[in-house]
């Protein structure tokens, strides 16, 4: 602590991300990364781009990015913004929208960072709790409210909200604006996208760290009303013209627009997760729904922590949550699926020694 | 303007950086990039950087960064902070530590994003006037204040303020966070960072994109006591967990270890800085001293606006600031003598026809 902190810096919580283990060894099931590489046809623009034009300051715009993503999901282009990661666009997004005079409203278990930015931006907020299935009761989002904002699928949950009950809560929630944070949403959800134009309220968020495989390059978006993208574009001016340097754009491009890879590894992790949830289901675990990367599950025969301890010794990282409510839970990142064969048998053999 | 933004979007006037023209015909001395191409030991180190591992997160503390920065300067790691250029660097430590009771005190004439930061964060502010000969008057900080920043040298004057004045500065501000903001210091000044261990609210902010050509990476460093470090940790940790991709920490890495490279292209723009005075010297136009890869001019025989034009027409760009005490003044960023070259003979001919 120094006394030359603002008070806000002196009581935040920062958000403390999964480990990221310098040991190559460990399986990495833990920060809902991709076990596939990103598309060759990425790698190629990256490397094209890695020139004497690094001298040169990236478009602040990024048109092109833009224009691929527009492109991508049938929409204008002045939907569509970017950001350094989803991270920066949501943290952009609180400031810009959620600023308000009325508390927002967001679940009591999803992305835990959604509470850090109400501290960093000094924001009221109010947590619902999610239902007995760890499901989002729409009926508790009827409430007067500066905001709303879920993951979806709800992160570490994986359970999906379908487009129908968005757009009714987007119907009974006129004014304010409505953020669905679709991170994992290629997994075998459906995009809300497809109501942007009809709710000047919404917004959603992407990111390309997980489906695209590229969370070393942090790339993240968002799409809404344009009247709502002017308004995280003043709010980025107004912090950092270029956070997407040359080779994020270039290699985010390549990305949106080879759609066969996409298609193909993310149909790959969703057949792995779904193997997945047959194998721990016989050894008696329960499994919250999944509609995402990971699954979320509560082990039966060991505590959570304890496995999630010798897991760590076995050289496989998952992430265990030391808060209420879900810390009887794991939440394990679909790798490949001899990721998740190893994953298996390894738990098996330390439930059994338990 | 939509009924959905906060208070703070909606009174907000972003800043708006250089053109950047898509037509690559442009001379371009706009935007002070440097006019050499980084290192290819940066090229190299990108390249090999661009593989399967974009999978994964970056490191979020930018370790191995943070350790090369902290070796080039001789100070401890725990000493250096990193982001996404040096303006996400600057826009967390106003968050960090400008947000106070009593207002932060800057040069009126400086780098116009510290009043955005102003608006943004809802800091107090006093600007205080350059004297005639566009010099920072140190006695005019001598006031409470909740911080003090300016870059040096300064911008867009050009102008350095030695380390004595510096330290004179800090001795009489014991209080409040002192910014030094040194952009530009390669190009002839003494950085401040050898004063860090003495004065422990002392921040030294520093970019890769002019001295070392990588303005399309987008990284930037601060080096400060341990505990200024924190609290910026603290507001990264807050915002964005990972702002450096994995192929900017890469290259940034190689920028600061390819130190023959750097020295060269330093002195190289060092040099075409004073042919390019000496010239427009004799031209009679009145240029502010200058330490940086820019030099601050005003012409004579023409307003600065119709040169800024004229010039533009010719397919050379300047920076031109449509504000009150500036506006006789162009910026003009030192490019190759032969883009220095081709500047003065269009500018003598324009000035000619004036």
């Amino acid at each position: 602590m120094s006394k030359n902190w603002s008070q806000i810096i002196r009581e935040l919580k920062p958000y403390v991300p999964g480990e990221q283990p310098k040991d190559k060894l460990f399986i990495k099931l833990n920060t809902n990364e991709n076990p596939y590489p990103p598309s060759p046809k990425v790698i190629d623009a990256i490397r094209k781009k890695t020139d004497a034009s690094l001298r040169r300051y990236p478009d602040p715009n990024c048109e092109a990015l833009k224009q691929a993503i527009a492109e991508y999901y049938s929409v204008k282009k002045d939907t569509v913004f970017v950001g350094n990661g989803s991270d920066e666009v949501l943290a952009l997004s609180f400031i810009s929208f959620f600023k308000q005079p009325q508390p927002i409203l967001f679940p009591d278990i999803s992305y835990s960072f959604y509470e850090v930015y109400c501290s960093l931006f000094e924001i009221q907020s109010i947590r619902i709790p999610l239902v007995e299935d760890m499901g989002i009761s729409l009926v508790e989002y009827e409430q007067p409210n500066g905001g709303i904002i879920f993951p979806n699928p709800n992160a570490p949950t994986g359970k999906l909200l379908s487009l129908d009950s968005i757009e009714k809560l987007l119907k009974q929630n006129g004014g304010s604006v409505v953020i669905v944070d679709e991170a994992y949403i290629d997994f075998g959800g459906d995009t809300a996208i497809a109501l942007i134009d009809k709710y000047q309220n919404l917004l959603v968020t992407q990111t390309f760290s997980k489906s695209r495989s590229l969370a070393g390059l942090r790339v993240g978006a968002a799409l809404g009303s344009e009247a709502l993208i002017q308004g995280l574009e003043r709010a980025k001016n107004s912090f950092n013209s270029y956070p997407l340097d040359r080779l994020a754009i270039a290699g985010a491009v390549e990305a949106i627009r080879d759609e066969a890879y996409f298609q193909s590894t993310c149909k790959k992790v969703m057949e792995t997760r779904e193997r997945t949830v047959v194998a721990l289901s016989k050894m008696g675990f329960s499994i919250v729904p999944s509609m995402a990367n990971f699954v979320f599950i509560k082990p039966t025969g060991i505590q959570a922590k304890e496995l999630y301890v010798r897991l760590k010794d076995e050289k496989i990282l998952v992430r265990y949550f030391d808060k209420p409510r879900i810390d009887a839970y794991l939440r394990v990142t679909i790798g490949t699926d001899a990721d998740m064969q190893t994953f298996i048998e390894k738990t098996a053999q330390i439930v059994a020694a338990a």
